[in-house]
């Protein structure tokens, strides 16, 4: 037999290195980076951009893995460069009307830490005579000049910037002048020189003069700065590949500075702060854009455009009116006007608040340019949740004392202290506390647990503080760099010399990060109101969105939603926030307050009669408390979780008992402590509860199943339609489901033999440990449903104990990047998450229809709902507050572009 | 296109249910049963076993399914009871000369709590008479029927056996006998009928006179059996799956209580104490099987045989010879003599001690018998640990005071203690203690910890006792039920009224399960000498077998064997013992001692430079550690482990601090108490440890790794060939493993150049959290070698912290058959086991050649070698006394029959 001939090899067509402007477009942001590919898409809607070109991502990956630029890159920049030159008629950094170029970086997603900008490439000693000559204004080129030797010798050759700035700030001083505004060209002249001298010494070369030269070492730097240090921390941090690398978009300069026909500003299509549409923007006459940005003059608003400029004003509009016609969303433009002609340099999907996000989308949809499922992909569940928390009234809020990082929602009002024992002692006193620290330690850890918010002057949102109270639900506002805190003193002032001591009352604002002297009226959420029923849904336009895109998000979700809640109270208001059931529900709550003493003879009891006699004392109770859940939740599903912690939480802790023993000798503490003492663990989270405890106390699961099954035939007797289900915790392995299993349904039926009922109680498993998750179709054999509890699951295959852990190493964790979010928050989706999904898969093969539902706190995070859609669990449950979350992120995931 | 003709639908024979003891092999003791295999083995081997056949394990699997025989069972037993009938020339009950038939139950593996045996089955009111007249014996025959009428009122009606037994010791006294070999026949036949009368009374249905109803009702009551409740939790202890049900062999009854030219007896080929060949076993003349097993009347040697009949007896060795040479090993068999004819009624491939079972597999390969391979499989790594015990002088040694369960091995000598506190405070004194408790409870940890011996009186090998004595490595004897164990009284009394009072020295032989009063001497393991070296290879023939042995397990393992070992003088052992490096260090072991207060002032230091400083004068000590390990292990791998333990292990116990601070006010210990209650932790397994302290505690890991490579560098200057690998632990994330491997490659490189030499040293990880495993594809990356921590990994896949669960219900989850094992003893395999496969293998597949071993504990338990061997990994490593076992396993699981 004959193989068929090959076909001749082919080699192929070597990759494309360089895109031009109008070749381009927004598709392509992996390869052309975000600002490449919206000013290629600019250019194609045949907006006024500066003609360029953008270097590729591919280009950049090719130069990270071998070293140098690829060698086809110098041509093809070449070929471009000729072509940019052709069609401006101008020259690079050549003859009398010099080009200039811009080079800036721009990635798939804007990166911290990496090369920005370079601006006026192609200035030399002699173009910047040429460009003097040209423009007439012999200031503007030296100062042109000057800016470039500075921003290159930064940010392409390394030099600190202190050295340029200290000979900036003598060149005023000399000059007499108020700021570098006040030079003159001969001036700038001088200080062009010796910024190059600066140059020449710290490189041992001189300032190059070759525009090409410039050009491609510009690059090059760009290319570098993907590596830098902050570059890699922040990729690290948000889980951005290291290999994919930054495009470099070179762009024909165009000037805002040659005088009162010329300026620069940015603009947005709607309000970014509330979503309403019109003209909002910031513009700055006779002024480069990093002048704005800088905030070192002051802008006027974009309105004002149209007395300055009539003819620019109305073409902005114009084109912001098509920019947001074609990316049907907020727009955010920065553009230039040269002697009257108008330039769109960037624009960008614009950033928005949580209410403007809502009225957005809502209004989009309304006019007909998106869809539902579109509209539900432009809000999030964190945007929901803001504005769920009280604000401050912002009518009645006075000017913000200080700024910082909104690193925990919420509004907290209480009086400023500087030490967390003593926010111990006046939280103890009832007084609602501020712990006010420059930046927290674990030390302080019982201080912030006291405190009702939490301020620091240090630490962006990674810090302790931020880590510490984003998990304890505390309000934190951080990295409030204006004020000085002095612990000693127990003052903080701030930059102006307003001081607050001890005592005095602060407002601090955990979801806008201002913080306020005094207390500023708190304003409840007018959308929580409208989910508790007690404002309309029209009750103003906010709600009103909020209404639709909910109603949106119930008929596209596919997940069911349920509630953790362990009262009647708790289930009520979870209902009304639209849970349809109780996916946990904690009996351990139902043990403490005044039944602790029951618990206590209990665990106390000498003999088994004495165990028997205090559960049976216990039995009533909790049959009435699970009457009035099912009755909360009558014709819902309740899913009751047997006892889980272990018994000696509900005993005095063993150091402080064994304190007052040494001290005070009583004889019923001495008893106490060797029962405290026997039942002691060195990791509770790790011995002896759930499933275990019921295994090892005889009756304890069996009074619980009891209680369920005779509250369910009383409610039933009493005309309601009570669904409970029993979940058992913490199984690790089979066997421990078969034998509670078999004695639970003993239990049931005698129960609902002795009532004259039936009961179908279904009898299911968290799925919190390893094993269960590796062994879930064992499990799933004999369980009629699994409930992940993705909390105890999370620290055991982390090896984490979140009372430990988060104040002793997360925040270090999350600064260093080895987290992108703590995984307590959100799920872990390569650890944790790929037991779920492949304990899913095997239940389901093992039992098919079996349910699964999630009841650790991740139910009600938005990423991690996203996660347990795609797993294909049916359910999702979380606390009450977060319901409305997660219902929207349920709607999200169902329209999820593919 | 036309498919070809299909053929024709044939129906499979319908499967066969019975199978004469002609047809079956031992091959088939899936479906026969071991027992009936092994009688169909006999009788293809041409010896003289009595006819009959086996019901197959398929038939009952088939009852078990449907609850009722399948029906084609009936006809089958029908048609091989005629040809049984045919082949005995005697009719089933019926007749002159009644054929009788026993029915025996015979799993594929022999389960406690299985019904046994029903013998004399067709025995009815009239073949009694016709049994008396052909056999000429009355009694016989009536005695016979009584036993029929007892064990299957027993066995297969279920009559409690007291209600028999009552009647028997009621006739016995009205008779005035001694016991029942003083009832006469007609005695006999009365007794029968009052047994009658109970069966009646009890079932409401006569004795059942039908021979076949006798023979179908014992069958099923075998199936039955089946799934008894001792039954299932001996399977569900074992794993063994609850399906595969038993097989019944039905086999004509022969008679050794027919005169005193009949007889019983067991009979071994060779000895199974020493292994030595010969003639071994028991005889009881007169009697039947079932007597012999009872112990009722003295049995005697079976040497004694030739004498009695020697024609017989000669008969006997020669089937022996045949079975040995067949079965190429040990064989046990019970054999009856009815009236001077030799019927072998079972054998089986015989239990032996650990000597034994070395010497036997040595001399079968001597014999051309067997090949080295096959030896290996003929002997055990627990068998081995067993020899490594101290032993006590057998010859020195009184007779036992008792005999219990040899519930965790080896030699304890102490005085007799009956309460924990007291034994800790004599333990204290520097007694030597035996807590002897009649069980033991989690109260009881602290004596048991203290104790060097423990006893009880109660409980089996999963009792509390057994199980946390085997997790400490304490001897213990438990369930030795002849004594009396009276706590108040402080006294254990034996039956025959000895009586142990608190002080009283005992010796307790964990090997053997004796306990005997006063010092016996301990002789040291002559296996353990031989592996010191402190005695030759043919010390005696025991030693001799072992070398011999372990030259075969030597070469033919693939599996590499490392120790676990900290100081110089343990490496120097372990590599006497046969380690081939040390694949675990831990460092914590060298920050105790003197150094604690090291340690103290780095946690304690209020600064960085404090910190440093501590750092710093720890630095040349664990050098110096580093470099004496290196030199012991000179040419081999020492991995060394950064440290694990969080800090505040080497501080004092919180609750023992602050009681001193409450009743002292010391101040530095108020101080010290501060620094212990900020590092104290509710979890501290689950806490700041490993990685996350290296991470968190600057300099900590770069002074270790520092102190490791200059040691190494040191070494090699002296002319060592030092090669340390260094080992990350607790690592859950590649990120962490990056961090920390940039830090010590460049400390690494540093002392590399300050010594002028080169240094490769590889860096690896542990994987001793889940999601270690899970990302282990990432994590390889950076990894040069991976090493299992699988007692870390056991805690975190089952949420167990080991400290805590063992003593606080680990024995209740083994009695109640949710353990087969504990998992810290043997790996479990479908959990933790699956991870470390699939950590392997994505390991494996990111960087071919990764290099994997093992160093939790598991590494030196048998069935955990084998599982490590056939995942793939590179070595295991464990404490210096496992590793010979370790070897011989390796060798075993390399040569496993596939």
């Amino acid at each position: 037999m004959t193989s068929p001939p090959r076909a001749p090899a082919v080699q192929d067509p070597p990759a494309k290195f360089v895109y031009d402007f109008t070749e381009g477009h927004r598709g392509l942001s992996g390869l052309l980076g975000g600002k490449g590919a919206n000013l290629a898409e600019m250019t194609r809607l045949g907006l006024p951009v500066p003609p360029g070109f953008t270097i590729t991502t591919a280009a950049c990956r090719e130069y990270l893995r071998t070293g140098t630029p690829p060698p086809a890159l110098r041509d093809e920049v070449s070929a471009h460069l000729d072509a940019l030159e052709r069609r401006t008629g101008r020259r690079l950094g050549r003859g009398a009307d010099p080009l200039l170029v811009s080079v800036r970086s721009g990635a798939e997603r804007s990166m911290p830490g990496m090369m920005d900008t370079v601006l006026n490439i192609g200035l030399s000693d002699t173009s910047v005579r040429s460009l003097a000559a040209q423009t007439g204004d012999e200031r503007f080129a030296w100062d042109s000049y000057r800016r470039l030797v500075q921003m290159f010798g930064e940010t392409v050759l390394g030099i600190e910037g202190d050295a340029f700035a200290d000979r900036l700030a003598d060149a005023v001083a000399q000059a007499g002048a108020a700021d570098e505004t006040g030079l003159a060209a001969g001036q700038l002249e001088r200080l062009t020189r010796m910024f190059q001298d600066l140059v020449c010494e710290r490189t041992g070369r001189p300032f190059p003069q070759d525009p090409r030269e410039q050009l491609d070492l510009a690059v090059r730097a760009v290319f570098d700065s993907w590596n830098g240090p902050r570059a890699r921390l922040y990729r690290r941090q948000e889980r951005i590949p290291h290999h994919l690398g930054t495009a470099v978009s070179v762009c024909a300069m165009v000037f805002g500075n040659l005088g009162q026909d010329s300026g620069t500003g940015v603009a947005f299509t709607r309000d970014p702060a509330t979503g309403q549409q019109g003209v909002y923007g910031d513009y700055l006459r006779n002024a480069q854009g990093e002048d704005v940005v800088a905030g070192i003059r002051n802008t006027v608003p974009l309105a004002a455009l149209e007395r300055l400029d009539p003819a620019s004003y109305a073409e902005l509009l114009r084109l912001m009116e098509v920019l947001e016609n074609h990316y049907l969303d907020l727009c955010d433009i920065e553009f230039t006007i040269e002697r009257g002609r108008l330039w769109m340099l960037q624009t960008r999907v614009g950033k928005r608040t949580a209410a403007a996000a809502f009225r957005i989308a809502v209004q989009l949809v309304d006019q007909g340019l998106i869809d539902e499922a579109e509209a539900l992909r432009r809000v999030s569940g964190e945007q929901l949740a803001h504005l769920m928390f009280p604000r401050f009234d912002s009518g009645a809020a006075p000017a913000p004392l200080a700024r910082g990082v909104a690193a925990s929602p919420g509004a907290a009002v209480g009086v400023a202290v500087f030490d967390p024992a003593r926010a111990v002692a006046r939280a103890a006193r009832g007084e609602r506390v501020i712990l006010v620290r420059r930046e927290t330690t674990p030390d302080d850890l019982d201080g912030m647990i006291a405190a009702a918010g939490i301020l620091t002057a240090r630490g962006g949102k990674t810090s302790h503080a931020a880590v510490v109270a984003r998990g304890m639900g505390r309000t934190c506002v951080c990295g409030a760099e204006e004020l000085r805190v002095d612990h000693a003193a127990r003052t903080a002032t701030t930059a102006d010399g307003t001081v607050v001591r001890e005592g005095d009352v602060l407002s601090v604002d955990g979801t806008t990060g201002r913080v306020y002297r005094g207390e500023v009226p708190v304003v409840p959420s007018a959308v929580v109101e409208y989910f508790e029923g007690t404002a309309p849904p029209d009750a103003d336009d906010l709600v009103a969105a909020v209404h639709r895109v909910m109603g949106w998000a119930d008929a596209a979700r596919r997940l069911g939603v349920r509630a953790n809640a362990d009262t009647a109270a708790d289930a009520a208001r979870a209902r009304r926030f639209g849970a349809r059931g109780i996916g946990l529900c904690r009996t351990e709550h139902m043990f403490l307050g005044e039944r602790r003493a029951l618990v206590e003879r209990l665990i106390l009891a000498e003999d088994d009669q004495g165990a028997q006699r205090a559960l049976a004392a216990l039995l009533p109770l909790q049959r009435a408390d699970f009457r009035e859940l099912f009755s909360a939740m009558d014709g819902l599903p309740v899913t009751v979780r047997l006892l889980d912690p272990p018994l000696h939480e509900f005993l005095p802790d063993l150091t402080d008992l064994s304190v007052r023993v040494a001290l005070e000798h009583r004889d019923e503490d001495v008893r106490l402590l060797a029962a405290v003492r026997r039942l002691h663990e060195q990791n509770p989270m790790l011995g002896l509860r759930g499933v275990r405890l019921g295994l090892v106390v005889p009756g304890l699961f069996a009074m619980q199943v009891r209680a369920v099954a005779e509250a369910a035939a009383e409610c039933r007797a009493a005309g309601g339609d009570p669904r409970p289900e029993i979940m058992i915790p913490l199984v690790g392995t089979v066997q421990e489901l078969e034998i509670v299993r078999e004695e639970a349904e003993e239990v049931i039926a005698a129960a609902a033999e002795a009532h004259g009922t039936r009961l179908d109680i279904p009898l299911g498993t968290m799925i919190e440990l390893p094993r269960a998750a590796l062994t879930a179709g064992q499990i799933a054999e004999h369980a009629d449903f699994f409930s992940f509890g993705t909390n105890d699951l999370t620290q055991t295959v982390w090896g984490f104990s979140r009372d430990d852990v988060e104040a002793s190493f997360f925040a270090a964790y999350l600064e260093k990047g080895i987290f992108g979010v703590s995984p307590f928050e959100t799920i872990d989706t390569d650890g944790v998450g790929s037991l779920v999904r492949a304990a899913a898969l095997a239940g389901r093969a093992a039992r098919p229809g079996l349910k699964l539902g999630v009841c650790g706190e991740h139910g009600g995070d938005p990423d991690s709902v996203r996660f347990f859609h795609e797993v294909g669990l049916d359910y999702v449950s979380c606390s009450p507050f977060r319901i409305p979350v997660a219902r929207l992120e349920a709607g999200r995931a169902a329209t999820a572009a593919p």
